[in-house]
């Protein structure tokens, strides 16, 4: 389940949510950035990043599971299960509720394995390594489809985001070398074009 | 620096940014849990978990860092350098900028080190191994002092927070093994005080 909107936030930020005062934007006393302060109140309302959780699930012969999103954006392209992370969990508790909303799926959360940076859209990626319990799976409510897939079957031109491609080639790659490293990195848009991206590992 | 206030967020969610509206606690359409929903322009207001991004500081003899903070809470105790991350940087950087903001010192980041989910206050600790560069540091503005500590001087009962102490006692134990092996944990609270809390690592 997504839990944000994809609007921009900044054209959001107009009113105080505790007093419902105009916001306008200042540097706090002792701090260093432009925040939305309330010109009634003073409350201080802070924009920070949001965690995205998710997960690679492998079944017991080695196959993953993918999605074939049922929503915008990226309409019918395959992905990962992942989703915002909500108050009140962990990630790992996140990335499989999201794997069980998504395909129906429940999944023993193993290690993380990618972190990965999207700093144009304010977001971290947090990608699970699981195991798929019991073998069943359907499309959830925002899923056309759901599969599993050798490497050689993998959708590569029709992935949903670059940031599923990179850990799913980094994973299969791993996978020859018998170890699975855990990796972070970033993601950099060049332009708005999919595919057009640069990643750099840390 | 932190960028985010202490006080209950839940609490200060009354009026839309967008359109200074009432806010109601409702399920939307599609979704399965209560969130913050303008009565006036059917704007969803969704509250998720914020990121913390630190550094375990190392100089070349093998010393930490750490700073002794000017701010509560927990003031006057120590702690790795760490804050709120911001919008527009990667985890990296905002690893980084804490190290120079409250401690004046450049560090080279290493390694995703651990990642700590404290669900209690919705909060996900990312601290990275880093490398102390050019030997200089200072206290901050949020600093009263700032020093280096070998593993046998570390104020282990004046620590500010329970992700610094868990953190610390597995840098130690796996530096005696001579691998520093990324972990993923929850902290749990038993109760509010200080000390009384339970780690689970995955």
């Amino acid at each position: 389940m997504a839990s944000s909107t994809a609007s921009d936030p900044e054209d959001r930020m107009k009113f105080c949510t505790a007093c419902g005062g105009p916001l306008v934007l200042q540097v706090p006393p002792g701090d260093s950035r432009r925040r939305h302060v309330c010109s009634r109140c003073g409350e201080i309302h802070y924009l920070n990043p949001k965690l995205v959780t998710g997960c690679i699930p492998e079944s017991e012969d080695g196959r993953i599971l993918l999605c074939r999103r049922a929503i915008e954006p990226r309409y019918g392209l395959w992905t990962l299960p992942a989703g915002f992370m909500e108050n009140g969990e962990s990630c790992q508790q996140g990335a499989a509720r999201e794997t069980l909303e998504e395909a129906n799926a429940r999944v023993e959360i193993l290690q993380l394995y990618t972190t990965f940076n999207l700093p144009h859209i304010d977001q971290v990626y947090l990608l699970f390594r699981g195991r798929l319990l019991d073998g069943g799976f359907s499309p959830g409510e925002e899923s056309l489809e759901v599969d599993l897939f050798d490497e050689a079957d993998i959708p590569w031109d029709d992935l949903a985001f670059a940031v599923v491609r990179e850990t799913l080639r980094l994973y299969f790659e791993d996978r020859r070398h018998g170890v699975y490293q855990p990796r972070v990195g970033d993601i950099h848009w060049r332009s708005g074009e999919p595919g057009d991206y640069e990643t750099i590992l840390l």
